[in-house]
């Protein structure tokens, strides 16, 4: 079957010879519906961060059961799942509560299908157990691939600060991409806090104003701080949630978020910010979450078929995977890449 | 000044003699902008609870800072706010929390304004503490004064449910009348769970919808459980409110709410409901909640000024008063009467 | 192999033929080390319960891995474990979360081992999953065995209570039984709320005094509630737990839960309650949880690991079963009896 | 009256000129029973933080009511009460749930008694408002005077941790002294997780093992992380408290603090550290709270009365102040110094 390949260092390849695989035990076989192309794929693929494996790209996986092993239960052919992305022991005390992402072990193993094992990029993919699956019922795997990333990294970004966004409340958004749109639309829909979302760019903004935001600042602006303050008063945000995670949008969460508020940096900007006790307000909790719980994606998946979240899908074939690759590196995708074999 | 009196069973009469207060200490002066009338007042009237007392009748109520006591800080005379309507001791640690309505001591206390003290069916009202009152800003205090009541209440029921209300489950709403018509909107603002809304007219149930309900059932239907379980599936509703209170609307929560789930019971509907261990689905958390938190009501009053809810007002004048507790008693009035000095 | 088998209604019959199983998959052998008896085993012995089923009875269950089924990971012959008790569908949401008490499709299943299905009350047990398994380490499974009921359900009914139980606060504990004495004891250990114990025996009440309680009342007297009060002043308590579940316990809690309090029911007593909205304090969560998390049984062992909960054991062995049963049924048990193959 | 107080940089004076304060409205005259010296004097001494400001020092105040202003209800003469110690405005969300250390304003506010404002160090203080004031009961004044301060801000670094504080886990707390010694015993009392002392010398070691902690570790020794590690296995801690904020404690803090986890940061020690998203481990929630609520006061005050915490207390006058603050910059104070006047 044909699968896109990573070999190592900026070396990518569509292959055409890889065996499709027999699952047994716990094990599913999975038709590829369509695999969610992300950033995070670019780290591996140009920074060579797992070094030494050569694998099948793709942890953005929805497709329909093709075949079980012989002690699945409750699955059958044809059904339509999502494939649960970061892949823990399955036995330690987070795992038990299906938060692989935080799995004990998760220094020791690798991370999932498409960050070091096989991914969804091919016709099929070997799920190695069937706790790993999230039914989607009738929603089409094809649009539904980007929710286990785009979607439940945000969700799960959100969840942990519900108590603090109460309608009274102002929650920062900054950075509104592949991640923060779909962020917004979650805001909107679990929260009643008013939305201020923070780019650089206007068409960025006003498609934040789209989704929900009540106010867009731009976030180049030297003032930027100033402005939202001038927007939540002196209370400033009870919660700041940064999905670009530069030096600068880091610096101004700090000075945008209220005391014993949640300053919640997603994105892998490779930002530093100098920690003092002084120099944050007192009692901001400062996190730095990885993508979500399979309960979470399960939330997720509700929202998704009720219609009350949408990602901006573009299609395109396994045989673009490069093509799809160059594009993303030049920041011409618009939402999210989906690769349909 | 004119104020509409409870003199005893059936007795309210409209006084024109009354002093006008002047505020000392910590005590507030208001001018009504608009006092709510509310089902409770016709417990108090018709059967005579508040047995011995004389009082101005409102328990709903918002307007101007007339005047203030001289140990008042941070209020100026304009200012609009609402009045907080269960009053309790202030010391204790729910009041501390500014949950006076779970004051330790409230068996031995007069409940609030309204409610065995006087309240605001009045031109002037005076507020025992500055510590009673949330300011509403920009917001209109005829529009406001039902969120004291009938927005508090629906919120606080519902945000105890919070962490069960996620996108993937379903909550039921029963009775769609001044309490519930305003939880559907909460819900459909806070929560992304859906909501299926039960009531016995087809008009309330048709309001239901516009307000944001998914799905609605009449509960007078003899099978209303079995079609609400068709629509849930075997996990059956994660939450269920019921602002009847009804012994029959009990009955139905019981059938229709989930293993771990809640049953929360607002409305006093006089029903009755024969526990056991075994006659409910195990871990389900049984509730009466008792209006709501000052803090509560400042989110309500977020919510407010967002324009996220609603409440749909019929506006009268204190003379009219005994009139609108007759068009109450008959079902006559849609959403909620104010009376306006 | 031998076994107890239940065969219907008051018929428990110790068997020799029964054929030693071979795990398959993920399924699990274990060698039992010690099979709790619990009181809810009278209720499927005496009133026939799981009609039309025979099956090995004994839910409370530990050992030692004897052998693996081809898929299990990450456990090998002779690692100590307990059998968490409750099995349910493994996929839906609260089996994601480990809360297989609470399966969604609890209505359509058999419980679990020893509850209609083999149980561990024999020389060898077939555990269906190896995520039903929570490994003790350095524990004696003899002494293990009875964490998987007598301390997990009582320790899953305080955990639920955690917010309110504050040092501040006041935290009725009805029955110093089997349950009600390692409550005493998990209380102690995970809060500092201050303890009353009632029971009807100045024995239970001396133990109940030496295993944490402040305050001991004898739940006999007709003024058992005032006297609690007494000691609360007029906030009450604010958690009320009832390990017995009749109706005079019931009753003792309603009258003595705080406003906005827990009543949490866990006997199986048959008690019953006329619920009414005035009935009860307002705000009070009334509750009829069973067992426990899978990960609350991890918690479990943390405590008994740590030697900060103790229960004590008498020791029999499989061909003494009805024999132990007859003596529980006549009150002789003290602490838990645990069958010894 | 006598009273120690603030004049500038290093420059505290004991008095015996000011006047007595009469209590007006609101507010309460307090007989002090004792005052705590705190180390966050020096910060104001020594660096003469407050400046320009003239005051009277004492932040950790106990007496009896003396005289109460005309509109205090609830209080009188002779009550023995506390003083909470950070000062809000009173009306924001913050303090209406008496989270006033995290008051909206406190930016533009002084912020407290011996703060800035008069404090207790003195044989009268004057309390602005009743609200302030915690009642004690039975406890003597001058043992209860440092639970304001050395017991509030460990308690509610603890309490924010405590849904991750369960008996499988383990906490470490960095810094043994005023506030560590008594963080060490609330976690005893409150959670049952394992708890790891680390301090410089063998004798805190020591009282650390004497208070609850179940493994100490010299933080000196340059392999500190790897000997925690070691206990806690792969998963690391769920918590840790530095108490000291030194950049090498919070160094510690990061190498020891488990995926998804609460490093919390109470100490003022001037640490820094370099933030980025991979050099703490996912989902660490890194937190730098400020004292704590009243309500968390009054739970204090429970642990307190049942003789749950215990503090080391040495009695000096008011003349003795400067002695007592030069033998606090020598490290010379075991426990905590009051000032009796």
């Amino acid at each position: 079957m044909k699968a896109v390949r990573f070999f190592g260092h900026k070396d990518v390849r569509i292959v055409n010879d890889m065996e499709k695989p027999t699952p047994k035990g716990d094990e599913v076989l999975l038709k590829i519906g369509g695999a969610g192309v992300c950033h995070s794929d670019l780290h591996i693929i140009d920074e060579g961060t797992v070094a030494g494996s050569v694998f099948t790209l793709g942890h953005e996986n929805a497709g329909w059961i093709e075949e079980v092993g012989s002690d699945v239960k409750d699955y059958k052919k044809g059904d339509a799942v999502l494939v649960y992305g970061p892949w823990g022991c399955g036995h330690c005390k987070p795992c038990q509560q299906s938060k692989e992402n935080y799995c004990d072990h998760q220094s020791e193993m690798a991370y999932g299908g498409g960050l070091g094992l096989n991914g969804g990029m091919a016709e099929y993919m070997l799920v190695p157990s069937s706790r790993l699956l999230v039914p989607i019922y009738d929603l089409d795997p094809v649009i539904a691939a980007p929710l286990t990333d785009a979607a439940l990294t945000p969700y799960s970004a959100i969840k942990r600060s519900i108590p603090k966004l109460t309608p009274d409340e102002y929650v920062v958004v900054i950075g509104v991409g592949g991640l923060g749109h779909v962020a917004i639309q979650i805001l909107r829909e679990i929260s009643a806090s008013t939305i201020i979302a923070c780019d650089v760019t206007e068409e960025k903004l006003a498609f934040a104003k789209e989704l929900g935001a009540a106010y867009t600042i731009n976030s180049k602006d030297e003032n930027a701080a100033e402005q939202i303050q001038k927007i939540t008063g002196i209370k400033k945000a009870k919660v700041v949630i940064d999905f670009v995670g530069a030096t600068s949008t880091i610096e101004l969460g700090t000075k945008t978020v209220s005391l014993d508020g949640d300053l919640t940096i997603v994105g892998l900007g490779g930002g530093h910010y100098q920690y003092t006790m002084s120099g944050l307000p007192f009692g901001v909790s400062m996190t730095n979450p990885y993508w979500g719980s399979r309960v979470e994606l399960m939330e997720v998946v509700g929202l998704a078929r009720q219609k009350k979240i949408h990602i901006e899908i573009e299609k395109y074939t396994l045989d673009q995977a490069n093509e799809v690759y160059d594009r993303m590196r030049n920041g011409k995708i618009k939402g999210r890449a989906v690769l349909i074999p």
